[in-house]
Order: C-alpha cells, then structure tokens, then sequence
C-alpha cells in the first residue's frame, strides 16, 4: 500500500500513513559513540562500496581529488512519501485523505562512517550547506510541493535508525498545521507592528546580548526567549529572508561556520547528545513575503518530551 | 525564580519556563517491569509511611476497610506551576510574559507501589477515575484557571520519573496553541456541518466497525483514523459533551471498564509499552459549546518522535 496523508478532523493536522516504513532496518545501538566506530561498516548501506543496498543515487558532490564522493543525495529506501499517483483529496465519511505525494530524500554528510558534523572541518561542512541547498532548489522545481523540510536526527533517542552521518528532506503536497500556525503568527505580528517578527527578535537579542552564543557577518545563534527544551538554539540569518533556497554563496560559507561553532558546543559542553534539527524555510508561493523568515532550530534531547506537550496534541 | 509563561512570538506557543523543575528526583530505572517490583519501597515519596518527603496532600479516599487510603491527591513538590502571584502579562521588547499561574497535582492512584492501572480490578479503577473527576472539579473553581490537563506518563521514555502509579493534572491560566488550534478547528467543522465533529467521527467508527476495540453503553474505543504513533487510542463518550467535568456516576464506572479493557490490551499484546494518555477537555467558557466533545487519548510509546514530527514544531 502507497503512504497516505490523513488529516485528523479535530485539529486540522496532516500525518503521513505510511506501512512500508516499518519494515526499514534498525542498527543503531545506544551509546555507541563515535569514538567506538571504524571509519567505513560492512553491514552500512551508506558506506562507499555497499552501494547495492541503496536504492537510486539522486546527486553527487565529488571529492576535491576526485577519488571517491564527499556528499551524496539517496532516494530513502523507506519513503515517507513518493511521486507515486497524483495529488488529490477524497473524502470518506467525515474523514479526509489524500495520496502520500512527495519526495523523501537521505543526504549523505560524509563517505567517512564516523564522520558527524561535530567533528568535521569547516571546508567539509561548506560542501554539507551547499549540498542542503542543492536538494532544496531541485525538490522546489516540482509545483504540486507545497514544503520542503529538511531535518536531521542524530541518535536513537532522537529517532536515527542509521548511524552514518546524514539528514533528510522531506518535500510535501499538504503542509503541517505547525507551519500552518507558525506563518499565521508571524502574519498577525506583521499586522500589528509592521515588522517581521523575527527581524525584531534578533535585533533584540543581539542589542541585549544575553542569549546569544555566537554571530558573524550574516547569521546569528541563540537561545530563544520560549526555548521548548533545555539548550534549544536557532541559528538565523541577519537579511530578512523568507525561503532557504535564497541564500547566497557567501552565507552558505557563515551558515557552515555556524554549523562548526554548534556542533563543537553541543559535543563538548553537553556530552555529544542526541539532537534534531530541522531548517524552517516558508512554503510555496510565500518565498517574498514580508513577515517570514527561515532559520535553523536545533533540540537537544536532554530530556523527555511528556505530559504537558503530548495533552496538548 | 517562580516559572514563568513565555510566548514564542512566531507560533503563539506559550511554554513553561520553570528553573525549579531540574532539580526534582529521577528514580526511574529502564526496563523495571511490574514483576520486579515490591508492594511498598522505602525510597519512595509515594509510599505510605515515607509522608515527611511529600508536599501537602490535596486530597485523599479512604480504603473500603478505612485503614489506608486508596487514592491521593499531593500538590507536586516540583510544579511546573503555582498560583503565587497574580495572573499578568508582560511585555520586554519583541517578547510577551506572564506569571506562570496554575497549579500542578499528583494522583497516586494506590498506595501500592506495584499496582499499575493495568493489574488494578474494576473497583479499584472506578475510584481512580472518581479522583480524576474529583481533582478536576476542585481545579476548575479557580476562576483565574483556563484550562486542566489531567494526563500520565508511565514509563522513561513516556517522561516518568518515578514509578509509583500516579497522574498529574496541572491546571493553566493559558491555553496551549494546540489546544487553540483544535477548538478552531471543531468550529471550522461545526460551522460548515452543523454538527460535532466527534460525534459524526463515533458514528462513523461505530457503524464501520473496523477501528473500533471495544464500546460499552457509554464510551467507544478506537483506533482514530488519522493516529499520529501505531496503537494510538480515543476513549469517547457516546453522549455529547465539552467538558469532562460534566460526567455522570455511572458514565465514570463505564469509563473505569474501558481503562482497564485498554490498560490490560497494551500490557498484554503490546508487552507493557511505556505510554501517555491526555483528558482533551474544554477550556472554561466552553463547556456548553456544540462543538467540542471531550475524550481520553493514549499514546503508547512504540516508537520515537522525530524528524518531520520535530522539525513541523
């Protein structure tokens, strides 16, 4: 069976009903570190030479001595969602639903095995950025893509299944409510003020100078005023700017040497945690607008996320 | 520092910033199953005679044989929040505060250490759920509280830091936005329809009857259509209703049969998975709207949350 979007009537919220995604592989082990792994696994459909476990190559950085690759894009093997079928909506009692159409794409960080960000140089990560925005620009051409997310899980507590260093991008026909929610508060505070909301904050937190953790000349890091979690850090660009896709060279360069500055923190000062990340960019046809800006929020997994949050779904 | 309310500008989210909360105990070992559980353990605050490391106790039932209670109410010696100071706001540049006004109760549902919902009798749960009801209507009698969320974590990684079966329930003098979203979304669906939303959803389910675990005269139990984690279930009143604080004597004996059809179903086919379940009740001044229709969601924890999940946030 093809996944499915299926909307929950009560809120409004999209999920993806996906069968074939319980069959994928599990081999990730808790606490092993990476001062327990060999640069290359046998057994690790990621690693260069076990290629006939992956399924298609969809992109591919080449290595600065052309040996071998130093970023590479994968079809997930284990789609959330597929270009399979149409976009469309049926109805069914009072239920809504819709195919499952997208793209679910790996993007492959390194060939080297234990290779994580925090512990890669800042040349390496350039090529990581550059290739986050070539996955962006190519899954943006398709119009029936309403959101593009791309996002990483880095441990098992954080949902990694693989430990070989990658993200994912996730390109989506309906949009969560979430991202829904998030454009209309920002649209509200436009409304009121006059001024994108996040322009406002990051002038306020860089005037301030309490919670931020690191700028150059085109991003700022820092904490956020509601972080959810213990350590949550957003990394923002200074321009106002509303779809990642925008960037210019010269930022995908600072946004790298953001990047290097995170994962060394987070790896010396919290003990190398498990995290999430994910890129909030707009969606389709509101990459000019006003009040929205995209940044990148990083969560920790210092603690459990409980009670509170799961009674408020 | 008293714990505050802090409102993500972006999406209207407000959260819980409460410094006191890091230091509450943790005792809660992985994989300590029921069976290697003794009845009464001397390290536990919830055990009856260790009384001297509780905060004040609420409210209390007696035992049938009066010689013990059966359940118990405890202010939370760690609350996320407290109704010292008024309920305000804030505002500090781009960003808006409060007092984090509200209170933050403990269930203990048996003064045995051991007896999960799971293994409790009928009788027992019918008392449970009396002292959910009972700890519901004290809280709603604050007319600064909007809203009360009475849910469990059992288990780690459901967010559990001590074994001792019990529930919280912590009433707020603000509303979380996906509570928000869900009443606009009941609204939506009202306005276009004329009818509640959950209570066409429990038509539907009845009459398909291939989602559906179990119903008695009042409740049904199903899987809903668009589950967010495998195995999710809703306990819904047949009868249309807003606020659980409006159920009846013998609606609470028919809910007490469906917690323990679903506790003992999870504890059998699922292997005891670690879980949460939520009351999705009204915020005040709905609790006579056409709209809304309370019910009980359990989430067991068979998977985690990550990536799109995460990243949507």
């Amino acid at each position: 069976m093809d996944s499915q979007f299926r909307q929950n009537r009560l809120t409004g919220e999209w999920v993806i009903f996906s069968p074939s995604r319980r069959r994928r592989p599990m081999d990730f082990v808790r606490d092993l570190k990476p001062s327990n792994l060999q640069e290359y696994d046998s057994e690790c459909p990621f690693c260069p030479g076990n290629e006939q476990k992956l399924s298609k190559i969809a992109y591919e950085v080449r290595s600065k001595d052309k040996a071998t690759w130093a970023t590479r894009a994968v079809y997930n093997k284990y789609p959330a969602l597929t270009v399979n079928g149409r976009h469309s909506r049926n109805l069914s009692g009072p239920y809504l639903s819709g195919n499952g159409y997208g793209s679910h794409l790996v993007i492959l960080e390194s060939p080297r095995h234990d290779l994580q960000l925090s512990i890669m140089d800042r040349e390496d990560l350039v090529v990581v950025v550059e290739s986050y925005h070539h996955c962006y620009s190519m899954l943006a051409q398709d119009p029936n893509i309403m959101l593009i997310m791309l996002f990483k899980n880095y441990g098992e507590s954080a949902g990694a299944s693989l430990y070989h260093p990658h993200s994912q991008v996730v390109a989506s026909a309906v949009v969560p409510r979430f991202i829904r929610e998030r454009e209309r508060e920002e649209q509200r505070y436009f409304d009121e003020y006059g001024r994108c909301a996040m322009c406002d904050i990051i002038e306020f937190e860089i005037n301030e100078a309490k919670r931020v953790i690191f700028q150059n000349q085109n991003f700022v890091i820092f904490v956020p005023f509601a972080a959810e979690v213990p350590c949550e850090l957003w990394i923002v660009p200074k321009k106002h700017s509303a779809d990642f896709n925008d960037i210019s060279e010269v930022e995908k360069v600072s946004l790298a040497e953001c990047l290097e500055v995170v994962m060394k923190k987070m790896s010396n000062r919290l003990n190398n945690p498990d995290y999430n990340f994910a890129l909030n960019s707009c969606t389709r046809y509101k990459n000019n607008e006003p009040q929205l800006h995209w940044y990148l929020r990083i969560v920790p997994r210092l603690t459990t996320r409980a009670g509170f949050e799961i009674g408020s779904g």
